[in-house]
């Protein structure tokens, strides 16, 4: 069945949101990504902020999909973060939320600002679980903070996507999450 | 002495495009937050690409100068290391240069994103060469990758500015630059 209009907005200005910013997701645009035609946009939704945040919640879905299937899994700390770190990535477009932060109108909007925001809670409280787990299970170092680790892990994931486009290469991306991955290991209590 | 016209016009552009990408850098914008008129615009620089490279370059020479500095004091490694991650910074604007990596018109154009590129480059190797010191003064686990460990700390800068922008507080940056120099000192080899 072909996605009734409403998805079809929603998946549209998801893909320019994310390609162009919120500037450039203009309802023209949106109409021509969508196929759809412009009394059906007004129909569904009041104007261009309301179909954009429709599209930020669906992205924000999909990032919680996505780490609630990844630290799900059976296996070590390190062995659910390593999965979750080295999931299929489209590296070289970025994230489809944290490419918003870079968004002066939607950082301005806190309305528009929340799905990141909210996104971003939801993986650091997966990853501060988890580190905490594999401190208890003697896989980490005892004296880290979990937070502060978890903000690391989660940075290197956005920072790594910032290296690559440099770069307009997956490498620094990968590189970044093998040396966080290997810090995260070698903190492991060794026997005395 | 009032900077000259050509200085106003970089600056003023910087600032745009820091704040505003690619795309909010207009013409009309530029003039009036430099304060030049149209023509003086013209008789510098060959029209908006060419200043955008102009300002760009400003952009990655004084992150250069700053890392420059910071790596050159004395200390070790992961003092030096810890300064340049705690060195004075606007975190809630973002990088001025890491900014425009999330800019679809300055990645898609090989001469814009060349400033960045190199930035990235310059830093990757103070931070490389800085880890590869601690390893040998035996500060930081003799197994580690010293490019992925670079990489790694490279990221935890720009993903911190992301976490940071979407929570709108500059505490998921700092927990972040914490949590990656607490795993660095961990990985310290301990006496047997």
């Amino acid at each position: 069945m072909k996605p009734n209009a409403r998805e079809r907005l929603i998946e549209g200005t998801r893909q320019l949101l994310w390609e162009r910013g919120y500037v450039g997701t203009s309802p023209t645009a949106i109409l021509a990504r969508s196929g759809v035609g412009q009394g059906s946009m007004y129909h569904h939704f009041d104007g261009k902020p309301d179909l954009v945040l429709a599209a930020e919640q669906r992205s924000a879905e999909l990032m919680q999909q996505q780490i609630a299937e990844a630290f799900a899994v059976e296996g070590t700390a390190l062995e659910r973060i390593t999965g979750y770190l080295g999931r299929e990535r489209d590296v070289l477009r970025g994230c489809s939320v944290g490419r918003l932060t870079a968004d002066p109108e939607v950082m301005a909007d806190d309305t528009l600002r929340a799905p990141i925001r909210e996104a971003f809670e939801v993986l650091h409280e997966h990853l501060r679980r988890t580190i905490a787990e594999g401190v208890a299970a003697g896989e980490f170092a005892g004296d880290l903070d979990v937070d502060e680790i978890a903000s690391a892990i989660a940075a290197v994931i956005q920072g790594g996507y910032a290296l690559a486009r440099a770069a307009q290469a997956v490498e620094p991306f990968d590189r970044a999450i093998r040396g966080v991955l290997s810090l995260l290991r070698v903190s492991a209590p060794r026997a005395n």
